[in-house]
């Protein structure tokens, strides 16, 4: 598929710089971009680049606005009109109407129309799919689950019974929603298992990573808010609550009943302790484990700093002594301050 | 299903106050209870919520005797207790004995009565699997692996070649029990890949949480003792020993051949590096990497403590430098030190 | 299958010492070796274990000639001698070829001889699956993606559309290939989706353990050389290029558009930040982050010393201070300098 620049600011606005009647068929990388390619600068540390590039055109914010020999469009936001370009060019694939015959479907279950259940996938008794769904090979929805209009499982997804999932979300293979929450009593030597009878509320446009796992509540439901952006292998927690709109990058770990607020950015591999709240707008660093309430918005950050191991060695011996040495620091403001009074 | 409050305590034992002929249907929170539900003190922080709770009785310890309105349990254990009586509330569906048509048995496995097994299952050769046994949609059982009665494997499990699962023993979606251990041999510039000829052992009621991965042993078996509780996304390697009735939060990693003892309680995000030896009773805090064996129960704890961003650049810095100051602290002691010896 | 000493070095080279006629049918450790099995030193803690061991024989280095009464072979890398000979005694099964009838094999699929494809796995359009590969049970192959000569597919493994993975690969269940990478843009309160339209290329000797993932890139490919080692939980992002025979222990998280050279080993659990680059031979410790390129090879470490509890609130609370008590110490250091000066 060819559009061409003018084509790109018809619908999307931005204001085009040169030809409009160059055409572009794909993206691409400011360092390998063909000329019938629209590349961005997605990064200053590219803009080196950008004076080579082999790109048909490029967008760009405003500051660069006449540093550039091809054409460009100059956004106010780069980065999101990219996306934008990127979807016109690569739409995402329709569904392709249609039960697979391997696909096993409960009688009771309601499919919606437009809907494609792929090779071996399971939909059990009571299950509700709304219009234009797709689900995967290999899918298991639970009975009485719910999949919103335009909803996007890949091969392979796992969800259990009594969850629900808004519209236009995108499941990602390997994900589990509605497993058990880790809930335990120990009684006289022996853990009892406590039933989990809450389930999975996700709202609408959610994306959810691979191999994610969201588990149900214990009581009440564990809640994704609309907008959620999940990245792989997190673990929600039963009963966890993460408000609208906040992204979560990989590997995160959020404990039990903790809340996080909308457009909180959560780092890599970082974790929320159980039982916690985290305002709106909170960034946490990657790595960081948060132990505490969060009230106020801003950059929270917990990650030990690396160094060549033979430093590391070094420092982390002596943090095992730190309150000593705070303590030895003190007794020489005694020592120095006392004998400073002696003079006196 | 309704129950009364006094076939409760006929059921489960503890002290009722208040009248046994109010019959409730489920479990609820504090907050959120209806006049048909119970609900139980899970924490401390909830007390000012018992005022005003509408549910229909509560679960309490001895400590809130007497400061209830409405019909109350005490029970010695309340946690455990609730757990008790929601599991009442809330039987396990039983198995709904059958084989899937879609279901591939080989014919060689030995299936005991009530089994149920779901759509595309496979189950292969010589796999043995005990009366009343739930296989979920999807699973995937390897050749000559067992498992025990009243096991329940829901949806898309795994489970490799030669491995014992115990009785009565959950296991979540997206589970891989057996892949191989990570074993390689540096040669002459490439890895040789060690075959993993080990299984893996499961005890009696163990519960494994979603996408957890439990590997094979090198040689001998990889151990989990019975009474073992696995939350999600969790990594046992090779030869790892857990002890009866420990538990493990989400995202834990524990390294070859590192045995864990009884009872322990392990925190979400935490390591075990390989080759260690933890005692009984060890507690290890969340986001704790455990780097020597331990040989005495208490509690582990090792996370950097997180700080508004500005703060932890400082500290951090500094950080780097803490040997350094801890050799100037040392010298101002010593200058000091010094001159009072020289005034005397 | 038995094989005798004398047949072992004729194949793999080392110097037997002792009687070549001796058979063993397996390997085994130190502390549970049978008369028929052989062992080797794995680790010096085992070296009194070897006294007494029942092996029949022994893999050792040349530092122990002539330290043992039992049969062994010397070998220049007794670990990798050991990895060799329990291949040779626990050969890989070959392909069964054929294919379940319950696969999915799409018509334009291209099929190699030999291969073997599992109950329920889906062959979408244009799949290439060359000769002698095994898929298993479940797994999920998307359009035009391949699969190298002898590679090996687990059950339930989900690879999108256009993969390439080459040959004699192994991949373990509950591995996600190709999922769409994490790239969002916000855009007036919302995040766009940034189409991922790269795809995943992983070379030849690949091992990949369960339920890793690893993302399609955004624009150009993720790229997984030659000789990799991944173990399980491993996340790794969009546009991250791994180095020939480097090696990645569990849990490891790799940010997005992150280069790691050849023959790095990333200990488990840690972590490597977006957009860096780490040179080759760089060995990093487990549960680090990596937040900056590094550029020389050496080990890397980042983890905060574990400690008992008690210790660690002492410390961790003065860690809060310490930039502080930094500034402290330059204060002592200069009034002692300035008394000093003054007494001059």
């Amino acid at each position: 598929m060819f559009i061409t620049l003018a084509g790109i600011v018809e619908r999307l606005g931005g204001e085009l710089v040169g030809d409009g009647g160059i055409a572009v068929r794909q993206v691409a990388t400011v360092e390998k971009a063909l000329p019938d390619t629209i590349t961005f600068l997605a990064n200053e540390r590219y803009l080196p680049h950008l004076k080579s590039t082999t790109a048909g055109a490029v967008i760009v914010g405003e500051a660069l606005r006449g540093a550039l020999v091809i054409p460009y469009i100059v956004a106010a936001n780069p980065y999101s009109y990219f996306a934008r370009v990127s979807a016109l060019l690569n739409p995402e694939p329709e569904a392709a109407p249609g039960f697979h015959p391997s696909a096993v479907i409960h009688p009771t279950a309601v499919i919606g129309e437009g809907v494609e259940i792929g090779p071996c996938a399971v939909i059990e008794e009571g299950v509700v799919i709304a219009a234009h769904v797709r689900i995967g090979a290999g899918c298991y929805i639970g009975a009485h689950s719910s999949i919103g209009e335009h909803g996007h499982l890949y091969a392979n997804v796992t969800i259990y019974k009594q969850c629900s999932i808004g519209v236009r979300t995108i499941i990602h293979s390997g994900v589990v929603i509605g497993a058990d929450g880790f809930g335990i009593a120990m009684d006289e030597g022996r853990w009892l298992k406590i039933p989990q009878i809450g389930g999975v509320s996700i709202g609408d446009d959610v994306e959810i990573g691979a191999n994610t796992t969201i588990d149900r509540g214990a009581i009440e439901d564990t809640v994704i808010e609309d907008g959620v952006k999940l990245d792989n292998q997190i673990q929600i927690a039963h009963n966890v609550h993460i408000g609208a709109h906040t992204a979560i990058a990989a590997c995160v770990g959020i404990a039990g009943s903790s809340r996080v607020g909308r457009y909180c950015r959560i780092g890599g591999a970082s974790g929320i302790a159980g039982h916690l709240s985290i305002s709106d707008q909170v960034e946490i660093s990657a790595h960081t484990l948060v132990t505490k309430s969060i009230t106020e918005p801003g950059t929270y950050t917990g990650a030990y700093p690396f160094e060549v191991n033979r430093d590391w060695r070094r420092n982390a011996a002596s943090l095992r002594n730190l309150a000593e040495l705070t303590e030895r620091v003190r007794a020489l403001e005694k020592a120095l301050e006392l004998r400073k009074k002696g003079k006196q």
